[in-house]
């Protein structure tokens, strides 16, 4: 009876699921591909009227609706498929809210390649093959691809370091796709938006600038953040996403620079996925953490206390943390002193 | 305050998770590498003492850890790690059910890349770059890596398939790693097994025999199920994992020619992926579809209707299904009339 209660443990299901992942993450790009949960909102609920408008066969759009409706990304009733509520905000083309170009950049081959093997990244701590190298091109494709997935942070971000009708000298350290710059000079119409990146990224960022419409109200410093020089008399200096690359010295020369461009009293506002002491909870914040072990050779996703000690370390004032729900990313401002 | 209500349905977490979930597949792969879960069963609980028995960096390891806790492959509790139930039972080298190895054909890099454009596979309906050429070596790596997957369905089967004691010619079609007619010889000291594989494969099943301690009870057939003769005279048929790979109309095929080989009133025993008639439930059986999808021009997981649909189109008795609980794998059973 031993060896029953053995097997009666030995479920590996769970086991099988999560080493064919990668079949989720490519079934889900595929179905964006193929505009599936558009053509699903727009009413086609069976196989055959889905399979006619994606241009597919029935044999492989049944194969991959009940794929992800077993992953609750669709429903499935008396044979109609449906769209689950998450899918439907932000997976069908007409939703003002839809972010299915994430997923070229989440699938890209240079990306899923990094975690070819993870025992080495364990032992090695980091990326060897990482991507922080001047002007490389996965940026300028981040900055294309993950843009949907910024304007709601970015949005929640900008009335909480600018107030309508007050100047304020904005610098966008890192800007990539420019998101967080142009919310702020679009809720402050008097806001002037400094981005600096990699020339070939800021070529993004002026776009979404444009047709974001806050032309004449930008300009740009292209190169390395490390580098530049970044100018002064800042109200504001935004640092979106970009203290996770690095490890906590360099982000401590970082913020140094970035102060000394900071008027006193002047404020930062770094926005990162930030894991509870815990670094298990929230799931968001704390899954992010491989995301730079793949990626970097020494970022890491960084706690509340961890970030607001480079700050301390970097001369700003203690900082203040704030969720920015129903985005999974943490805001936290500190002012320079 | 439309735009919030939509805000507050835009939870693009779980889009994210997805799109990155090969990240989970290759960090559960880079653990088994380590011998993680080895280490963590024989006592080492915290980063230090783990990163010192997998020689690897404590970084890598504190990331790699709290990853697969927020998965629920470890727990943590006062920066304590330990193993979940099934991790326990299946992922620790010294456990009897060890099937780590299955993690080298699941995240193959031959089987991963025929996920690279799903989109494809669902307007083609299948695989072009398919693995059902004869001799393709990925066979072998299979029937290498998977058999710790196939231990509990295999014990399972074969005492549903034959009396210890009463004689029994066992033939084992398309037998990979050989478990299921192995288990049957073992069960049944009288029972002698016919192996019919690719002779690469066979090289597999073979080893895993005499391992195994049934030298002299066993022979092969080598070449493909298709073209080989088969024999004749068997008291069962074993057809483990097989019939997915083709469509209905070649499997009733195979299935004439199995029948053929059986003695009258013989047992073809099928076992199979088998979701129910919705196609979305269990989710062992309704995922498998995707992998078909993904490795095979035409196969498919097919439901229980089908199956006995194509053995009755064979010719033979109204067949039986039966759960090899707790694997997640369905046995159907029908008889030569």
């Amino acid at each position: 009876m031993a060896a029953q209660t053995n097997l009666s443990q030995s479920n590996p299901g769970r086991i099988h699921q999560a080493l064919t992942s990668y079949q989720l993450a490519m079934a889900l790009k595929g179905a964006i591909d193929l505009d599936l949960f558009t053509h699903v909102a727009a009413g086609a609920t069976s196989v055959a009227s889905i399979a006619a408008l994606c241009n597919a066969s029935e044999k492989g759009v049944r194969v991959l609706c009940d794929y992800l409706t077993v992953h609750g990304f669709l429903t499935k009733s008396g044979g109609a498929y449906g769209l689950a509520p998450d899918t439907a905000a932000l997976l069908d083309k007409n939703s003002p809210a839809y972010m299915g170009s994430v997923a070229q950049f989440f699938t890209h081959p240079a990306m899923m390649k990094k975690y070819r093997d993870v025992a080495a990244l364990v032992r090695n701590g980091g990326a060897i093959d990482h991507t922080l190298a001047p002007n490389d091109p996965i940026w300028v494709e981040f900055a294309r691809y993950m843009a949907p997935m910024f304007a709601v942070p970015a949005s929640i971000t900008a009335p909480r370091v600018t107030i309508p009708g007050v100047p304020a000298k904005v610098l966008d350290v890192a800007a990539g796709h420019g998101l967080f710059g142009i919310h702020v000079a679009l809720h402050n119409p008097v806001a002037e938006i400094t981005f600096q990146d990699w020339d070939n990224v800021l070529d993004v960022a002026c776009d979404n600038a444009v047709k974001m419409g806050i032309t004449g109200r930008f300009n740009t410093i292209p190169g390395s953040a490390f580098e530049v020089d970044l100018g002064n008399g800042y109200d504001v200096a935004l640092l979106p996403n970009f203290l996770h690359h690095f490890d906590s010295l360099t982000n401590v020369k970082l913020l140094e620079k970035v102060r000394a461009a900071l008027k006193p009293g002047g404020l930062a506002a770094v926005i990162e996925f930030v894991p509870n002491e815990d670094r298990v909870s929230p799931p968001d914040g704390a899954l992010f953490a491989m995301r730079m072990l793949g990626t970097t050779p020494s970022g890491d996703a960084y706690t509340f206390a961890e970030i607001d000690d480079m700050l301390r370390s970097a001369g700003f004032c203690q900082s203040e943390s704030s969720s920015l729900a129903p985005a999974h990313q943490t805001l936290i401002l500190a002012r320079n002193k």
